[in-house]
């Protein structure tokens, strides 16, 4: 997805924030085709929302949708099957060095990862702190439950650092999660 | 998604196809929501991709998609979890009395769906066909073994009727596919 930049006209949407986290999806895509092509795993990024208000049918040619909106998700951005388990996670950059904001996950998303952890999901939010250079993964149980125990709008650096898990980068894998994934979450004891 | 249909010089082009749909697209999207708040399972349906390629950002008001297209989906629509188990499914009207057509479903679909399978996952197909109105549950298996051996174009219908599996309609699950699930798959007995 491309959004205009050069034009000093438009205004910065709150939409923007995507355009931050480009680089860390665009590491999982291409993670995830590595897993695909490896047989490792089948996971996609969900595309993303929009609500089409008017669509037109140029003779000889594609559809063209001309008018439409961006929609909040109602559910987290990645979904698939790593060694026979649903697996379910949000992925977001943060420029702060201090903390990570809960205002970048929505709550129909916690919501989402709270419904699927009951389930019996492997549920997890990767969060790569622009800063450091650093991608942890922090499951989602740990998460949602410093999220409910506190009256703070973020999550600490301190916090993700001592709770979290450093993901590994490699050339074929930029965001090498399931390696971190199949250790924390134990998945060879319950097989 | 409303398309126009009113404007006689609107051709109608191949997405139409999704519209015809609609209805079963909804009535799966009812007995989802009916699983969630029932807390019988998470399934949602994937949002439409499309590519966008022209945004404006009006000051004071939200960004609005100018120009974008369908894209051909690389999954099938429908995922989530199920009894702790991945479940993964397309579901297609069908309006000939005969037969399903095998170019509904997308050729990187069954490739998907049997990406799922090897990793374990529950995995099918719904035909909804409109001249009997019944709703049918083929598993994947059955579906890609069959599509693999025959120089046919679709399948017939005496072969529906004999490998796949009616499912219920009631006012709250409009299309109740998980009880068969539940029955086909023998969930039970893996648990």
């Amino acid at each position: 997805m491309k959004y205009p930049n050069s034009n000093k006209n438009y205004v910065k949407p709150r939409e923007s924030a995507s355009n931050r986290g480009m680089s860390l999806e665009e590491d999982i895509n291409t993670t995830n085709r590595y897993y695909l092509t490896s047989d490792i795993a089948v996971v996609y990024k969900k595309p993303t929302p929009i609500t089409i208000v008017h669509v037109d049918y140029p003779k000889r040619s594609a559809a063209k949708i001309t008018e439409a909106y961006f929609k909040v998700a109602s559910t987290t951005d990645y979904n698939g099957i790593f060694m026979g388990r649903y697996i379910d996670f949000e992925a977001k950059e943060c420029e702060s060095k201090t903390s990570f904001p809960f205002s970048s996950i929505h709550s129909h998303q916690i919501r989402h990862l709270t419904d699927v952890l009951r389930h019996g999901a492997i549920a997890f939010i990767i969060i790569r702190m622009v800063a450091y250079d650093k991608d942890f993964l922090i499951k989602a149980n740990d998460f949602i439950n410093f999220y409910n125990s506190t009256s703070r709008k973020s999550l600490p650096y301190d916090w993700i650092e001592k709770n979290g898990f450093v993901i590994e980068k490699t050339y074929k894998k930029p965001c090498d999660y399931l390696q971190v994934v199949e250790r924390v979450f134990e998945l060879w004891v319950r097989k």
